[in-house]
């Protein structure tokens, strides 16, 4: 059986990880962001640990609970990896909703941090 | 009026151009991968700009169509520029899909081209 590439199992891992920081203990997410990170949230740009971790503790919601319908990983320049997350979340008693958010991971100081980070909501005006 | 930062500038116009020529001249998209570029496609793994088109090349349709949702755009490490999209498309006479990807643009010799590129239809399993 093939192994998987690298940037395969440390994509997956990270995946693995933020999803399940973000559902249960969301102030952890803090260690995998840098002050030169950048999020955009639905359209709205952050950039830093600190203005990040400020727009995730105040997503107004008790609790979310994603699932993951796929994730695509992919070496990118400068030894960073890609990966792209197509899922589904549910918050509070809201219907489940589908969502895209992607990952630019750089490794510093032998840990993998997040780079880039761009979520959206899968909202779709079909005519 | 603020203006809108260079990497949105040139985010925007490579979005617009990728989808212009992906509709009307499939071929010409080929200028804008290199030998080093990564393509994955619903899953599919390709690299290399002869690999890369020969699958964009034998996508089964006659005609598509891509309009677009949303588009967002960061600076990202090695001075490249990450862009992740958010649309419809309609290819023949299939009903509309909606779909998300996204690219790596990175600069080589003053012209921006396309280092990674994922491209995902939008299929969840809602329950």
């Amino acid at each position: 059986m093939a192994e998987r590439p690298i940037w395969e199992q440390i994509g997956t891992s990270f995946i693995q990880l933020y999803y399940q920081q973000f559902d249960t203990n969301r102030e952890q997410l803090g260690a995998l962001y840098t002050d030169a990170s950048c999020l955009s949230w639905e359209g709205q740009q952050f950039q830093g640990k600190a203005s990040i971790m400020e727009k995730l503790m105040r997503l107004p919601f008790q609790k979310i609970q994603h699932s993951i319908t796929s994730q695509d990983h992919q070496p990118a320049p400068d030894n960073c990896i890609l990966s792209m997350v197509v899922g589904q979340l549910k918050v509070d008693d809201d219907p489940v909703m589908g969502f895209h958010q992607l990952f630019v991971l750089k490794n510093i100081n032998d840990k993998w941090i997040c780079s880039n980070d761009i979520f959206r909501l899968a909202l779709y005006n079909f005519a």
